[in-house]
């Protein structure tokens, strides 16, 4: 199988790192770190075993890239209209779009495009990021989830799954409003607060206050998942996601990674589509509404120089 | 009638103030100020035309001030635990205190020390603030009302009202829970989203997300005070107050004057008692209760040196 990897950060150069170190045929588009990445290969960082890719297929342009039977789409939502660009030469009767990003409704932007295309969902559990030009940091957890999407991509999906994990990845399947919402109640409750109270998981957890907050948060999305049809989902989900948390070692999530260093906030695909959705389902999600707003309004002051003040780089507690 | 004030701020400042020029008999206790408004006396810049009393009677210990037929507490809420020691020196038979503090649940608090005192509720609508020592800084309205807590309070509320009117003070009577929680429906949304989003009412207004979240948070305290059996409150007084607030030379609202300048917030009495009520009476308020967490939460990290980049100091609109 041909993997292509559209968006080489911390998701798509770890996970797309890890199948061609274990002898896959993948190609990268790249776009900042296009020179350094021909000139210098891919080095990635992990607390599973650092490795170092010496010659990687690597683009700067996706018209180059050939057609593939796998392609990682690991942008930041907020790109996403950028796709209808960069996809097309890559589609070829049958390929998987494996849309590895944050949020809800990111497969039905991505079908309203390319109707045709076979879609599934990567839910990526883990800490990486891109630190710096060519430079992997993969910090915590590296577990895959693929949710089919579109009818039909269930095959593919499971022989995705099996290269995963012939390449070290723990992977697996799961039902797709599942899987989706699953991860919302994480990353609703901390993606948001952390920017908005400008701080760590490890601080909001510490905190009588804030825990009690964040657990309130993670029930409103359960409520809206059920509402949804999510099934195999209650309230002990939360308290399993709380303990998850308190037991990893401190990282900023992504959003907050994304405001520190000046980047657009998934709000969109985080926030604004699953509100929509849980309102629409009788379930309104009243405190991450609240949330929501903030983060609005944060977006918006920060857009104005001066107004607001800079917040730390990275997280204090990274180690 | 002779009155005292305890608290000689921002509040206790103007309306002292304005009955001492008036020719009452005022007797002010003062704290850090004390030496200084005794040679200097006590400088009220107000937008409705400045004063200065040139003779104050000052006193920096309770217990040196006359039994009174008014005493005006102006004190922040938190350190109502003061009254304990400074209140019994001031008090006779008939002796009214009149409580102009914010939020809910003060005068059940004094009640508790005091079962004996006649005790009212003044309900200042003014933006006021002590800026040095010895001088008042009164930007924006200044009106007070005047609400009877105690059966039997009524009858000296009504003579506090007259004098006040005297001094060329708009004041008015009103029934003590409606005045209480009417001030609610603006204190609650602004004095803690300015601290929040560090940030201003006008910024507030002025941005859609935060205006519609301002307003929601309103319209939750006007349904615990329908709840709570406030009478004649009902949804358009949350958009009178948007008007007003609209209308206003943005002022820095008190709880974000005291986090700037490192003093307590009033989380207490403008939020915890409110909240507990109201989930009592079966109508919690979800969003206030999210934000009340966000409070204690900013509240702890300011009480770690460097934790947190130290807010401005003051309104960057103040004029």
């Amino acid at each position: 199988m041909v993997y292509s990897v559209i968006g080489t950060g911390g998701v798509g150069g770890y996970f797309g790192g890890c199948l061609a170190r274990a002898g896959r045929e993948v190609h990268f588009l790249l776009h900042k770190d296009y020179d350094f990445v021909r000139r210098h290969g891919l080095q990635v960082n992990s607390w599973k075993g650092d490795f170092h890719l010496d010659r990687v297929n690597a683009y700067d342009n996706s018209a180059a890239m050939p057609r593939s039977d796998v392609v990682i789409v690991a942008l930041k939502s907020v790109n996403n209209p950028l796709l209808r660009e960069l996809l097309p030469p890559l589609l070829k009767p049958g390929t998987l779009v494996l849309i590895i990003e944050n949020g809800i409704g990111v497969e039905a932007q991505v079908q309203a495009m390319f109707p045709q295309a076979l879609l599934a969902a990567g839910l990526a559990y883990a800490g990486s990021s891109k630190t710096r030009p060519g430079v992997i940091d993969h910090q915590d957890l590296g577990k895959l989830t693929v949710a089919p999407y579109t009818p039909g991509a269930a095959l593919r999906a499971a022989e995705v799954v099996r290269d995963f994990v012939e390449a070290g990845i723990p992977a697996d399947s799961a039902e797709y409003l599942e899987a989706r919402w699953k991860k919302q109640v994480w990353n609703m409750p901390f993606n948001g607060m952390t920017v908005a109270l400008n701080t760590s998981t490890a601080a909001l957890i510490a905190h009588p206050a804030t825990a009690a907050l964040i657990r309130a948060q993670m029930l409103e999305v359960i409520a809206a998942a059920q509402a949804l049809g999510v099934k195999n989902i209650d309230e002990s989900y939360a308290d399993r996601m709380l303990e998850t948390t308190a037991g990893m070692t401190p990282y900023a999530p992504s959003m907050k990674v994304d405001h520190d260093l000046g980047r657009p906030m998934e709000i969109g695909s985080i926030y604004t589509e699953a509100l929509r959705q849980a309102r629409e389902a009788g379930c309104p999600m009243l405190r991450l509404e609240m949330l929501e707003a903030e983060l609005r309004f944060i977006e918006n002051q920060s857009s104005m120089p001066g107004n607001r003040p800079r917040p730390r780089i990275g997280n204090p507690h990274r180690a």
